[in-house]
């Protein structure tokens, strides 16, 4: 007879999700009831407790709105973010490594062609980027298209800035040429806090975690018959880099930026100040 | 060096909660973290279905309001917070089984004498109440508080009833008399389907699941020395008892409710027709 005690009731649950019709779904929601429940036998709750879990639950939820999304946070700040994103692209083909999308993403970016500066008026140290996208086999890949997005020298992305009115500034798209190569102009980027004022920034807080990120390039590339490539690239020796709140970093990602002093640049820009070159070859495994 | 690979991420996270101050809080987010990464790497999600999930539970959390507690249902209907409850009351001691507060429960419920009517002016068909609150070795416990609430013949509850302008009813506090006994009128309660307009409504559709409860009658009892007991009483042979949505019947809490005719009630009212009675002894456990 019916009887939902601690021994049968993850039984009848699963009981319950019997007769879902989504062979995916029912095997996703037996999962899922399954560890959650082992999770409630180890730490065994008291009613108070689960209150406080149901709450913050709650809180991370009441935090989103369009432009906030707390709960892709809070995936990130416990590691399942880049646990997705590690088991959804592991390759046997040789690749560049992939690390998290982030919140900063923007749909349907700006084309610029080669050479333009992405950060045309936006105070900070230039940073020329020399990159090329190849197969695993090494051959370039012509007219990749390729998105960049970073942070500038306060550490803010354009969409943070209310005083740039929704202009894009520090982000762009871009196609490789016939040797699959980029060549643009920018500014250094800045390590940042994640945002720590909602229930994500309690957590962090009330277990004495830091909220920053190591300064960081974002890159999404596509090209046809290729896997997309989610990824970034860190400054050797950069601030936070062990301590990412997002746990973000791979040390394949983890790359020099020399610095130069006043003269010409590689496109010949005449520098008057210290600038940064960023060097990088992409892999794109097939899809 | 740092590499938050699918291997290592899981030992990234738990070592930036290895700093939380509070014992039991790193022991419960470290155990909540082995368990999701480990839930994370059985289902493996691609991102997209990753993305759904994180959708999911932001709907939860934007559906809560003041009056309305998504995460509660969804708790419910996951059997997690019958499991809670099993592990919370763990008693040695014999004892009435517990089961679910629910969504309804009021703090502060007006109080009655013994043999008042709960449900004062209101359609349905009358029951009256004879319980007794003892102790395990069978003595009565006197002036033990008994909150009672339940739904009525709609499978509405007081605080559902817009036009009831805030007004209780099938609802009250008592206390037991010297020999730990309680009596009172009310009405018959209905099944009713918990809340299913929202996303947890969605997940019981999606998945074939009923959102219908059986009926039943609410109780939370307390006396000074015994631990408090969260119950619900159910009828035999009723709707729903096998498919309860929240899991929440126990076969010790399935009784009879004998049905009678016009005559004499034990408390000499006379009755035009018929009307029910339930008799039930709830033991506690001492604190």
């Amino acid at each position: 007879m019916i009887q939902f005690d601690e021994k049968q009731v993850t039984q009848g649950v699963l009981d319950r999700f019997a007769g879902t019709r989504d062979a995916r779904l029912r095997e996703v929601l037996g999962a899922a009831t399954i560890h959650l429940h082992n999770f409630i036998r180890e730490v065994r709750p008291t009613e108070k407790e689960w209150a406080t879990a149901i709450q913050f639950l709650t809180d991370v939820g009441q935090w989103c709105d369009d432009i906030r999304q707390e709960y892709i946070l809070l995936s990130d700040v416990l590691g399942v973010s880049m646990l997705v994103d590690a088991l959804a692209h592991d390759h046997t083909e040789t690749s560049t490594d992939s690390t998290l999308l982030g919140p900063f993403y923007v749909e349907g970016a700006v084309e610029f062609p080669q050479l333009a500066n992405l950060a045309e008026g936006r105070a900070g140290t230039p940073l020329f980027s020399e990159l090329t996208v190849r197969n695993s086999a090494g051959e370039p890949i012509a007219n990749a298209e390729v998105d960049v997005w970073h942070s500038d020298a306060e550490g803010l992305y354009d969409v943070q800035h209310a005083e740039f009115g929704g202009k894009p500034s520090m982000r762009g798209k871009f196609h490789t040429d016939e040797q699959g190569r980029l060549r643009y102009w920018s500014i250094m980027p800045s390590a940042y806090p994640i945002p720590h004022d909602g229930p994500v920034g309690r957590l962090l807080k009330a277990t004495g975690r830091s909220p920053w990120r190591p300064a960081h390039v974002h890159f999404k590339i596509s090209a046809p018959g290729y896997a997309s490539l989610v990824t970034q690239l860190y400054q050797t020796g950069g601030m936070y880099l062990d301590s990412d709140a997002v746990l973000g970093v791979k040390h394949s990602l983890v790359v020099d930026f020399p610095q130069h002093g006043p003269g010409a640049a590689p496109d010949g820009r005449q520098m008057d100040g210290n600038w940064y070159t960023l060097n990088f070859d992409f892999t794109l495994s097939r899809a």
